[in-house]
Protein backbone atom coordinates (compact mmCIF):
# COMPACT_ATOMS: atom_id res chain seq x y z
CA UNK A 1 0.00 0.00 0.00
CA UNK A 2 1.62 3.28 -0.87
CA UNK A 3 0.90 6.57 1.00
CA UNK A 4 0.13 9.68 -1.38
CA UNK A 5 0.19 12.55 1.07
CA UNK A 6 -3.00 14.77 0.60
CA UNK A 7 -1.55 17.57 2.61
CA UNK A 8 -0.39 19.84 -0.02
CA UNK A 9 -3.70 21.39 -0.55
CA UNK A 10 -5.15 24.79 -1.16
CA UNK A 11 -7.42 25.01 1.29
CA UNK A 12 -4.86 25.35 3.61
CA UNK A 13 -4.47 28.86 4.25
CA UNK A 14 -0.10 28.41 4.53
CA UNK A 15 -0.33 26.81 1.09
CA UNK A 16 -2.75 29.94 -0.67
CA UNK A 17 -0.97 32.39 0.70
CA UNK A 18 2.09 31.09 -1.04
CA UNK A 19 0.60 30.10 -4.41
CA UNK A 20 -0.65 33.61 -4.13
CA UNK A 21 2.34 35.32 -3.39
CA UNK A 22 4.17 32.59 -5.15
CA UNK A 23 6.22 32.52 -1.92
CA UNK A 24 8.17 28.43 -2.58
CA UNK A 25 9.03 28.47 1.19
CA UNK A 26 6.19 27.11 2.52
CA UNK A 27 5.85 24.72 -0.35
CA UNK A 28 8.99 23.43 0.11
CA UNK A 29 8.96 23.00 3.92
CA UNK A 30 5.69 21.38 3.40
CA UNK A 31 6.72 18.37 1.34
CA UNK A 32 10.03 18.22 3.05
CA UNK A 33 7.47 17.33 6.13
CA UNK A 34 5.56 14.66 3.83
CA UNK A 35 8.62 13.44 3.10
CA UNK A 36 10.43 13.07 6.31
CA UNK A 37 6.85 11.61 7.71
CA UNK A 38 6.55 8.33 5.51
CA UNK A 39 5.05 9.85 1.92
CA UNK A 40 5.31 7.82 -0.85
CA UNK A 41 3.77 10.20 -3.48
CA UNK A 42 2.50 13.68 -3.10
CA UNK A 43 -0.64 14.86 -4.11
CA UNK A 44 -0.70 18.75 -5.36
CA UNK A 45 -4.22 19.77 -4.53
CA UNK A 46 -4.54 23.31 -6.16
CA UNK A 47 -8.28 23.51 -6.41
CA UNK A 48 -9.62 25.09 -9.67
CA UNK A 49 -7.14 28.32 -10.14
CA UNK A 50 -9.12 30.45 -11.61
CA UNK A 51 -6.37 33.13 -12.13
CA UNK A 52 -3.22 32.25 -13.50
CA UNK A 53 -4.00 28.82 -13.39
CA UNK A 54 -0.45 27.88 -15.97
CA UNK A 55 1.81 29.94 -13.74
CA UNK A 56 0.25 28.78 -10.41
CA UNK A 57 0.79 25.10 -11.19
CA UNK A 58 4.22 25.31 -12.44
CA UNK A 59 5.18 27.06 -9.40
CA UNK A 60 3.60 24.46 -7.12
CA UNK A 61 4.88 21.61 -9.21
CA UNK A 62 8.31 23.27 -9.37
CA UNK A 63 8.58 23.96 -6.34
CA UNK A 64 7.98 20.38 -5.04
CA UNK A 65 10.38 18.89 -7.44
CA UNK A 66 13.39 21.28 -6.66
CA UNK A 67 12.89 19.35 -3.20
CA UNK A 68 11.73 15.88 -3.55
CA UNK A 69 11.78 13.45 -6.31
CA UNK A 70 8.89 11.93 -5.22
CA UNK A 71 5.64 10.98 -7.55
CA UNK A 72 3.19 14.01 -7.93
CA UNK A 73 -0.41 13.48 -8.17
CA UNK A 74 -1.85 16.68 -10.18
CA UNK A 75 -5.54 16.94 -8.26
CA UNK A 76 -7.29 19.66 -10.14
CA UNK A 77 -10.33 19.35 -12.47
CA UNK A 78 -9.13 23.13 -13.93
CA UNK A 79 -7.70 21.23 -17.52
CA UNK A 80 -5.55 24.38 -18.43
CA UNK A 81 -3.87 23.86 -14.88
CA UNK A 82 -3.85 20.47 -15.26
CA UNK A 83 -1.54 20.29 -18.41
CA UNK A 84 0.66 23.37 -16.90
CA UNK A 85 1.74 20.68 -14.22
CA UNK A 86 2.29 18.02 -17.08
CA UNK A 87 4.40 20.49 -18.95
CA UNK A 88 6.41 21.65 -15.69
CA UNK A 89 6.74 17.77 -14.35
CA UNK A 90 10.43 16.47 -14.75
CA UNK A 91 10.14 13.34 -12.98
CA UNK A 92 6.73 10.93 -12.28
CA UNK A 93 3.24 11.88 -12.55
CA UNK A 94 -0.03 11.24 -12.02
CA UNK A 95 -3.51 12.73 -13.35
CA UNK A 96 -7.21 13.29 -10.63
CA UNK A 97 -9.08 12.62 -11.33
CA UNK A 98 -10.97 11.57 -14.71
CA UNK A 99 -14.50 10.22 -14.81
CA UNK A 100 -17.13 9.59 -16.84
CA UNK A 101 -18.62 13.37 -17.04
CA UNK A 102 -18.11 14.85 -20.64
CA UNK A 103 -16.12 17.37 -19.66
CA UNK A 104 -13.42 14.97 -18.34
CA UNK A 105 -13.71 12.63 -20.62
CA UNK A 106 -12.95 15.62 -23.51
CA UNK A 107 -10.29 17.74 -21.78
CA UNK A 108 -8.98 15.53 -19.02
CA UNK A 109 -8.34 12.08 -20.73
CA UNK A 110 -6.46 13.21 -23.74
CA UNK A 111 -3.77 14.70 -21.58
CA UNK A 112 -2.70 11.09 -20.34
CA UNK A 113 -2.06 10.09 -23.25
CA UNK A 114 -0.31 13.25 -24.41
CA UNK A 115 1.72 12.92 -21.35
CA UNK A 116 2.12 9.19 -21.16
CA UNK A 117 1.12 9.55 -17.70
CA UNK A 118 -1.29 7.36 -15.04
CA UNK A 119 -4.41 8.21 -14.30
CA UNK A 120 -7.18 8.24 -11.19
CA UNK A 121 -10.65 7.67 -12.52
CA UNK A 122 -13.97 7.87 -10.23
CA UNK A 123 -16.46 5.17 -10.10
CA UNK A 124 -19.06 7.88 -10.69
CA UNK A 125 -21.63 8.07 -13.06
CA UNK A 126 -21.65 10.79 -15.73
CA UNK A 127 -23.40 13.04 -13.61
CA UNK A 128 -21.52 12.68 -10.95
CA UNK A 129 -23.60 10.81 -8.61
CA UNK A 130 -22.54 7.78 -6.71
CA UNK A 131 -23.48 4.55 -8.06
CA UNK A 132 -26.31 2.83 -6.61
CA UNK A 133 -25.15 -0.83 -6.40
CA UNK A 134 -22.19 -3.21 -7.02
CA UNK A 135 -23.53 -3.70 -10.95
CA UNK A 136 -24.03 0.28 -11.42
CA UNK A 137 -20.19 0.12 -9.99
CA UNK A 138 -19.05 -2.57 -12.30
CA UNK A 139 -20.85 -1.14 -15.32
CA UNK A 140 -18.94 2.40 -14.74
CA UNK A 141 -15.47 0.50 -13.90
CA UNK A 142 -15.90 -1.27 -17.43
CA UNK A 143 -17.00 2.01 -19.62
CA UNK A 144 -13.72 4.26 -17.40
CA UNK A 145 -11.57 1.27 -19.00
CA UNK A 146 -13.54 1.45 -22.60
CA UNK A 147 -12.89 5.61 -22.52
CA UNK A 148 -9.33 4.50 -21.88
CA UNK A 149 -8.82 1.85 -25.02
CA UNK A 150 -10.91 4.77 -27.05
CA UNK A 151 -8.80 7.36 -26.01
CA UNK A 152 -5.17 5.49 -26.30
CA UNK A 153 -4.49 5.56 -22.67
CA UNK A 154 -3.43 1.96 -21.83
CA UNK A 155 -6.09 0.45 -19.20
CA UNK A 156 -2.91 -0.64 -16.92
CA UNK A 157 -2.82 3.05 -16.57
CA UNK A 158 -5.86 3.57 -15.29
CA UNK A 159 -6.24 3.55 -10.92
CA UNK A 160 -10.03 3.62 -10.12
CA UNK A 161 -11.14 5.36 -6.81
CA UNK A 162 -14.35 3.79 -5.51
CA UNK A 163 -15.04 7.38 -4.33
CA UNK A 164 -15.53 6.75 -0.49
CA UNK A 165 -18.44 9.12 1.33
CA UNK A 166 -18.59 10.26 4.73
CA UNK A 167 -19.46 7.92 7.43
CA UNK A 168 -21.88 10.61 9.04
CA UNK A 169 -24.39 10.54 5.40
CA UNK A 170 -27.18 8.06 6.20
CA UNK A 171 -25.87 4.31 5.53
CA UNK A 172 -22.62 5.51 5.12
CA UNK A 173 -21.15 2.85 7.41
CA UNK A 174 -22.38 0.31 4.82
CA UNK A 175 -20.84 2.54 1.80
CA UNK A 176 -18.02 2.51 3.73
CA UNK A 177 -18.19 -1.90 3.66
CA UNK A 178 -19.23 -1.68 -0.06
CA UNK A 179 -16.12 0.26 -0.58
CA UNK A 180 -14.43 -2.38 1.15
CA UNK A 181 -15.77 -4.90 -1.57
CA UNK A 182 -15.23 -2.95 -4.94
CA UNK A 183 -11.24 -2.44 -3.57
CA UNK A 184 -10.98 -6.48 -2.95
CA UNK A 185 -12.95 -7.78 -6.60
CA UNK A 186 -12.52 -5.00 -8.53
CA UNK A 187 -9.43 -6.75 -10.29
CA UNK A 188 -10.86 -9.98 -10.65
CA UNK A 189 -14.37 -8.68 -11.86
CA UNK A 190 -12.60 -6.55 -14.30
CA UNK A 191 -9.43 -9.70 -14.92
CA UNK A 192 -6.42 -7.85 -14.38
CA UNK A 193 -4.89 -6.22 -11.54
CA UNK A 194 -6.63 -2.77 -11.59
CA UNK A 195 -5.26 -0.75 -9.19
CA UNK A 196 -7.31 1.29 -6.34
CA UNK A 197 -7.29 4.97 -4.25
CA UNK A 198 -9.06 6.04 -1.33
CA UNK A 199 -9.22 9.73 0.10
CA UNK A 200 -9.13 8.17 3.61
CA UNK A 201 -10.35 12.01 5.00
CA UNK A 202 -13.93 11.30 3.05
CA UNK A 203 -14.82 9.22 5.76
CA UNK A 204 -15.26 11.70 8.41
CA UNK A 205 -15.64 15.03 6.47
CA UNK A 206 -18.70 16.80 8.29
CA UNK A 207 -20.79 14.83 10.71
CA UNK A 208 -19.52 16.22 13.89
CA UNK A 209 -17.39 14.32 16.40
CA UNK A 210 -14.31 14.76 17.77
CA UNK A 211 -11.29 14.84 15.97
CA UNK A 212 -9.54 12.28 18.32
CA UNK A 213 -12.98 9.87 17.37
CA UNK A 214 -12.51 10.46 13.64
CA UNK A 215 -8.90 9.58 13.24
CA UNK A 216 -9.84 6.69 15.21
CA UNK A 217 -12.40 5.43 12.81
CA UNK A 218 -9.94 6.58 9.79
CA UNK A 219 -7.50 4.12 11.49
CA UNK A 220 -9.47 1.05 11.72
CA UNK A 221 -11.07 1.57 8.14
CA UNK A 222 -7.62 1.99 6.87
CA UNK A 223 -6.78 -1.57 8.30
CA UNK A 224 -9.92 -2.72 6.74
CA UNK A 225 -8.52 -0.93 3.05
CA UNK A 226 -5.49 -2.85 3.64
CA UNK A 227 -6.41 -6.07 3.93
CA UNK A 228 -8.61 -5.67 1.12
CA UNK A 229 -5.85 -5.09 -0.96
CA UNK A 230 -5.57 -1.31 -2.04
CA UNK A 231 -2.69 -0.37 -3.87
CA UNK A 232 -2.73 3.55 -2.59
CA UNK A 233 -4.21 5.47 -0.21
CA UNK A 234 -4.46 9.30 0.05
CA UNK A 235 -4.12 10.70 3.57
CA UNK A 236 -3.11 13.07 6.21
CA UNK A 237 0.73 12.34 6.43
CA UNK A 238 1.53 14.40 9.43
CA UNK A 239 -1.37 12.31 11.43
CA UNK A 240 1.37 10.17 12.59
CA UNK A 241 -0.78 7.58 14.67
CA UNK A 242 -2.42 7.10 11.25
CA UNK A 243 0.82 6.17 9.44
CA UNK A 244 1.73 4.01 12.51
CA UNK A 245 -1.25 1.85 11.29
CA UNK A 246 -0.07 2.05 7.78
CA UNK A 247 3.17 0.58 8.49
CA UNK A 248 1.01 -1.95 10.73
CA UNK A 249 -0.59 -2.95 7.70
CA UNK A 250 2.35 -3.21 5.26
CA UNK A 251 3.87 -5.33 8.24
CA UNK A 252 0.52 -7.84 7.73
CA UNK A 253 -0.13 -7.38 3.88
CA UNK A 254 3.01 -7.04 1.99
CA UNK A 255 3.90 -10.79 2.67
CA UNK A 256 7.34 -10.28 3.83
CA UNK A 257 9.17 -13.31 5.36
CA UNK A 258 10.06 -11.78 9.07
CA UNK A 259 6.64 -9.27 9.17
CA UNK A 260 8.46 -7.21 12.18
CA UNK A 261 10.96 -5.25 10.27
CA UNK A 262 8.27 -2.88 8.68
CA UNK A 263 7.75 -1.94 12.02
CA UNK A 264 11.69 -0.90 13.31
CA UNK A 265 10.56 2.45 12.10
CA UNK A 266 7.50 3.14 14.02
CA UNK A 267 7.95 5.19 16.85
CA UNK B 1 -18.58 -8.69 16.76
CA UNK B 2 -19.07 -10.05 20.30
CA UNK B 3 -16.09 -9.12 22.84
CA UNK B 4 -14.91 -11.92 24.90
CA UNK B 5 -12.66 -11.27 27.85
CA UNK B 6 -9.14 -13.70 28.16
CA UNK B 7 -8.48 -11.91 31.00
CA UNK B 8 -9.25 -14.33 33.94
CA UNK B 9 -6.82 -17.00 33.71
CA UNK B 10 -4.69 -19.01 35.93
CA UNK B 11 -1.11 -17.64 33.90
CA UNK B 12 -2.08 -14.54 36.26
CA UNK B 13 -0.31 -15.05 39.20
CA UNK B 14 -3.00 -13.05 41.12
CA UNK B 15 -5.78 -15.67 39.73
CA UNK B 16 -3.60 -18.21 40.27
CA UNK B 17 -3.22 -17.88 44.25
CA UNK B 18 -7.14 -17.09 44.16
CA UNK B 19 -7.75 -20.36 43.07
CA UNK B 20 -5.18 -22.12 45.26
CA UNK B 21 -6.89 -20.53 48.14
CA UNK B 22 -10.34 -20.16 46.92
CA UNK B 23 -10.09 -16.63 47.70
CA UNK B 24 -12.99 -15.25 45.27
CA UNK B 25 -11.93 -11.51 45.52
CA UNK B 26 -9.11 -10.99 43.36
CA UNK B 27 -11.90 -13.41 40.49
CA UNK B 28 -14.95 -11.13 41.48
CA UNK B 29 -12.75 -8.03 41.21
CA UNK B 30 -11.36 -9.12 37.52
CA UNK B 31 -14.84 -9.99 36.69
CA UNK B 32 -16.14 -6.82 37.61
CA UNK B 33 -13.35 -4.85 35.58
CA UNK B 34 -13.82 -6.91 32.35
CA UNK B 35 -17.42 -6.22 32.84
CA UNK B 36 -16.90 -2.63 33.05
CA UNK B 37 -14.34 -2.85 30.71
CA UNK B 38 -17.17 -3.43 27.53
CA UNK B 39 -16.75 -7.33 27.63
CA UNK B 40 -19.79 -9.50 26.64
CA UNK B 41 -18.44 -12.68 27.47
CA UNK B 42 -15.70 -14.14 30.13
CA UNK B 43 -13.17 -16.95 29.17
CA UNK B 44 -11.83 -18.82 32.21
CA UNK B 45 -8.64 -20.26 31.52
CA UNK B 46 -8.42 -22.34 34.13
CA UNK B 47 -5.14 -24.44 32.43
CA UNK B 48 -5.64 -28.01 32.64
CA UNK B 49 -5.96 -27.86 36.67
CA UNK B 50 -4.39 -31.30 38.02
CA UNK B 51 -5.32 -31.08 41.45
CA UNK B 52 -8.94 -30.66 42.80
CA UNK B 53 -10.11 -29.91 39.25
CA UNK B 54 -13.74 -29.50 40.05
CA UNK B 55 -13.71 -27.81 42.86
CA UNK B 56 -11.27 -25.03 41.29
CA UNK B 57 -13.55 -25.23 38.17
CA UNK B 58 -16.87 -24.66 39.90
CA UNK B 59 -15.36 -22.36 42.32
CA UNK B 60 -14.40 -20.27 39.50
CA UNK B 61 -17.88 -20.14 37.89
CA UNK B 62 -19.52 -19.99 40.76
CA UNK B 63 -17.65 -16.49 41.52
CA UNK B 64 -17.31 -14.94 38.23
CA UNK B 65 -21.65 -15.92 37.84
CA UNK B 66 -22.41 -14.00 41.35
CA UNK B 67 -21.39 -10.81 40.12
CA UNK B 68 -21.85 -11.36 36.89
CA UNK B 69 -24.58 -12.53 33.92
CA UNK B 70 -22.01 -12.50 31.31
CA UNK B 71 -22.41 -15.64 29.59
CA UNK B 72 -19.07 -18.25 30.14
CA UNK B 73 -16.13 -19.64 28.16
CA UNK B 74 -14.70 -22.95 29.87
CA UNK B 75 -11.11 -23.15 28.34
CA UNK B 76 -9.74 -26.02 29.67
CA UNK B 77 -7.88 -29.57 28.05
CA UNK B 78 -9.49 -31.24 31.13
CA UNK B 79 -12.80 -32.32 30.71
CA UNK B 80 -13.10 -33.39 34.00
CA UNK B 81 -12.78 -29.07 35.27
CA UNK B 82 -14.85 -28.56 32.01
CA UNK B 83 -17.92 -31.08 33.33
CA UNK B 84 -17.16 -29.42 37.03
CA UNK B 85 -17.71 -26.29 35.24
CA UNK B 86 -21.01 -27.14 32.86
CA UNK B 87 -22.75 -28.84 36.35
CA UNK B 88 -21.93 -25.07 38.31
CA UNK B 89 -23.15 -22.91 35.54
CA UNK B 90 -26.45 -21.33 36.01
CA UNK B 91 -26.46 -19.23 33.02
CA UNK B 92 -24.90 -19.13 29.76
CA UNK B 93 -21.91 -21.34 28.87
CA UNK B 94 -19.31 -21.89 25.93
CA UNK B 95 -17.36 -24.77 25.13
CA UNK B 96 -13.50 -24.16 24.50
CA UNK B 97 -12.24 -26.19 22.55
CA UNK B 98 -13.08 -29.01 20.79
CA UNK B 99 -10.79 -29.80 17.79
CA UNK B 100 -10.53 -33.39 15.95
CA UNK B 101 -7.68 -34.99 18.15
CA UNK B 102 -9.28 -38.29 19.72
CA UNK B 103 -9.53 -37.63 22.87
CA UNK B 104 -11.44 -34.32 22.22
CA UNK B 105 -14.06 -36.27 19.98
CA UNK B 106 -14.16 -38.70 22.80
CA UNK B 107 -14.15 -36.54 25.89
CA UNK B 108 -15.40 -33.17 24.95
CA UNK B 109 -17.67 -33.33 22.30
CA UNK B 110 -20.45 -35.20 24.32
CA UNK B 111 -21.03 -32.90 26.90
CA UNK B 112 -21.41 -29.98 24.49
CA UNK B 113 -24.94 -32.83 24.05
CA UNK B 114 -25.17 -33.39 27.58
CA UNK B 115 -25.24 -30.00 28.86
CA UNK B 116 -27.05 -27.94 25.38
CA UNK B 117 -23.92 -25.88 25.19
CA UNK B 118 -22.30 -23.94 22.45
CA UNK B 119 -18.84 -25.05 21.25
CA UNK B 120 -15.59 -24.00 19.93
CA UNK B 121 -13.40 -26.21 17.38
CA UNK B 122 -10.16 -25.57 16.24
CA UNK B 123 -9.04 -26.11 12.40
CA UNK B 124 -5.88 -28.19 13.28
CA UNK B 125 -5.56 -31.45 11.73
CA UNK B 126 -6.14 -34.23 13.95
CA UNK B 127 -2.49 -34.48 15.45
CA UNK B 128 -2.65 -30.78 16.29
CA UNK B 129 -1.24 -29.73 13.43
CA UNK B 130 -1.65 -26.20 11.98
CA UNK B 131 -3.58 -27.10 8.05
CA UNK B 132 -1.49 -25.73 4.95
CA UNK B 133 -3.56 -24.47 2.71
CA UNK B 134 -7.05 -23.35 2.49
CA UNK B 135 -7.83 -27.07 1.02
CA UNK B 136 -7.14 -28.76 4.34
CA UNK B 137 -8.27 -26.13 6.52
CA UNK B 138 -11.99 -26.58 4.23
CA UNK B 139 -12.02 -30.63 4.98
CA UNK B 140 -10.83 -29.88 8.89
CA UNK B 141 -14.13 -27.73 8.85
CA UNK B 142 -16.07 -30.45 7.54
CA UNK B 143 -14.96 -33.09 9.42
CA UNK B 144 -16.15 -30.95 12.96
CA UNK B 145 -19.15 -29.99 11.55
CA UNK B 146 -19.60 -34.20 10.90
CA UNK B 147 -18.60 -35.05 13.99
CA UNK B 148 -20.75 -32.52 15.81
CA UNK B 149 -23.48 -34.07 13.51
CA UNK B 150 -22.50 -37.83 14.84
CA UNK B 151 -22.36 -36.69 18.27
CA UNK B 152 -25.68 -35.22 18.27
CA UNK B 153 -24.52 -31.59 18.70
CA UNK B 154 -26.33 -29.37 16.15
CA UNK B 155 -23.94 -27.87 13.84
CA UNK B 156 -25.16 -24.43 14.33
CA UNK B 157 -23.54 -24.68 17.72
CA UNK B 158 -20.30 -25.00 16.77
CA UNK B 159 -18.08 -22.02 16.84
CA UNK B 160 -14.92 -22.22 14.62
CA UNK B 161 -11.54 -21.11 15.78
CA UNK B 162 -8.78 -20.64 12.93
CA UNK B 163 -6.28 -20.66 14.86
CA UNK B 164 -3.95 -17.39 14.43
CA UNK B 165 -0.26 -17.83 14.74
CA UNK B 166 2.47 -15.83 15.52
CA UNK B 167 3.14 -13.21 13.40
CA UNK B 168 6.88 -13.58 14.90
CA UNK B 169 6.59 -17.27 12.83
CA UNK B 170 8.41 -17.67 9.45
CA UNK B 171 5.44 -16.42 7.03
CA UNK B 172 3.92 -15.50 10.09
CA UNK B 173 2.11 -13.04 8.02
CA UNK B 174 0.93 -14.95 5.36
CA UNK B 175 -0.93 -17.27 7.62
CA UNK B 176 -2.54 -14.00 9.30
CA UNK B 177 -3.87 -13.35 6.10
CA UNK B 178 -4.78 -16.32 5.18
CA UNK B 179 -6.75 -16.45 8.38
CA UNK B 180 -8.50 -13.15 7.32
CA UNK B 181 -9.84 -15.43 4.07
CA UNK B 182 -10.76 -18.28 5.98
CA UNK B 183 -12.86 -15.73 8.36
CA UNK B 184 -14.29 -14.23 5.41
CA UNK B 185 -15.23 -17.06 3.22
CA UNK B 186 -16.00 -20.52 5.56
CA UNK B 187 -19.84 -19.80 5.70
CA UNK B 188 -20.06 -19.13 2.18
CA UNK B 189 -17.73 -22.37 1.95
CA UNK B 190 -19.91 -24.87 3.98
CA UNK B 191 -22.92 -23.42 2.89
CA UNK B 192 -24.63 -21.63 6.70
CA UNK B 193 -23.58 -18.80 8.76
CA UNK B 194 -21.16 -20.62 10.62
CA UNK B 195 -19.67 -18.01 13.15
CA UNK B 196 -15.96 -17.84 14.02
CA UNK B 197 -13.69 -16.72 16.73
CA UNK B 198 -9.97 -15.65 17.15
CA UNK B 199 -7.45 -15.11 20.08
CA UNK B 200 -5.99 -11.77 19.21
CA UNK B 201 -3.25 -12.14 20.92
CA UNK B 202 -1.99 -15.01 19.76
CA UNK B 203 -0.97 -12.21 16.78
CA UNK B 204 1.82 -11.35 18.80
CA UNK B 205 2.95 -14.00 21.10
CA UNK B 206 6.52 -14.34 21.38
CA UNK B 207 9.15 -13.04 18.57
CA UNK B 208 10.31 -9.47 20.77
CA UNK B 209 9.17 -6.46 19.80
CA UNK B 210 7.87 -4.08 22.20
CA UNK B 211 4.61 -3.79 23.91
CA UNK B 212 3.23 -0.99 22.00
CA UNK B 213 4.49 -2.15 18.50
CA UNK B 214 2.34 -5.31 19.50
CA UNK B 215 -0.88 -3.72 20.74
CA UNK B 216 -0.78 -1.60 17.48
CA UNK B 217 -0.54 -4.70 15.17
CA UNK B 218 -3.49 -6.10 17.25
CA UNK B 219 -5.55 -3.55 16.60
CA UNK B 220 -4.48 -3.16 12.76
CA UNK B 221 -5.32 -6.87 12.60
CA UNK B 222 -8.51 -6.45 14.96
CA UNK B 223 -9.86 -4.23 12.60
CA UNK B 224 -8.58 -6.26 9.31
CA UNK B 225 -10.51 -9.60 11.26
CA UNK B 226 -13.80 -7.45 11.85
CA UNK B 227 -14.31 -6.19 8.08
CA UNK B 228 -13.70 -9.88 7.35
CA UNK B 229 -16.92 -10.62 9.26
CA UNK B 230 -15.33 -12.38 12.59
CA UNK B 231 -17.96 -12.68 15.17
CA UNK B 232 -16.67 -13.19 18.23
CA UNK B 233 -12.94 -11.94 19.25
CA UNK B 234 -11.34 -13.31 22.50
CA UNK B 235 -8.77 -10.72 23.57
CA UNK B 236 -7.34 -8.34 26.78
CA UNK B 237 -10.22 -6.31 27.79
CA UNK B 238 -8.37 -4.10 29.45
CA UNK B 239 -6.40 -2.78 26.75
CA UNK B 240 -8.66 0.74 26.60
CA UNK B 241 -7.47 1.72 22.93
CA UNK B 242 -7.94 -2.06 21.59
CA UNK B 243 -11.14 -1.80 22.66
CA UNK B 244 -11.80 1.71 21.23
CA UNK B 245 -10.28 -0.05 18.14
CA UNK B 246 -13.24 -2.38 18.30
CA UNK B 247 -15.85 -0.03 19.01
CA UNK B 248 -14.68 1.85 16.15
CA UNK B 249 -15.22 -1.82 14.05
CA UNK B 250 -18.42 -1.97 15.02
CA UNK B 251 -19.24 1.33 13.87
CA UNK B 252 -18.36 1.08 10.75
CA UNK B 253 -19.46 -3.11 9.99
CA UNK B 254 -22.43 -3.31 12.94
CA UNK B 255 -24.79 -1.76 9.66
CA UNK B 256 -26.43 0.62 12.24
CA UNK B 257 -28.11 3.76 9.70
CA UNK B 258 -26.21 6.98 12.00
CA UNK B 259 -22.73 4.91 12.92
CA UNK B 260 -21.48 7.51 15.25
CA UNK B 261 -24.08 6.69 18.07
CA UNK B 262 -21.46 3.08 18.28
CA UNK B 263 -18.37 5.81 18.84
CA UNK B 264 -20.31 7.64 21.86
CA UNK B 265 -18.58 5.14 24.59
CA UNK B 266 -15.49 5.64 23.48
CA UNK B 267 -13.03 7.69 25.40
Amino acid sequence: MILAADNLQITNPHIERAVKDADPEPVRKMTLSCEAAGADAMDINSGPLYRDPESKMAFLVNTVQEVSDLPIILDTANPRALEAGLKANKKKAVINGFSLAPEKIANILPLAKKYKTEIIGYLLSPNGHVPQDGEERLNIAVELLNRCSKAGVDPNRLIIDPVLVPISWEKGNVQAMEVLSVVKFLPELLGFEVRTIIGLSNLTTGGGGDMKKKLLLERTYLSMLASSGLSIVLLNILHSQTVGTAKACRALTDGKIFAWEELQSVK
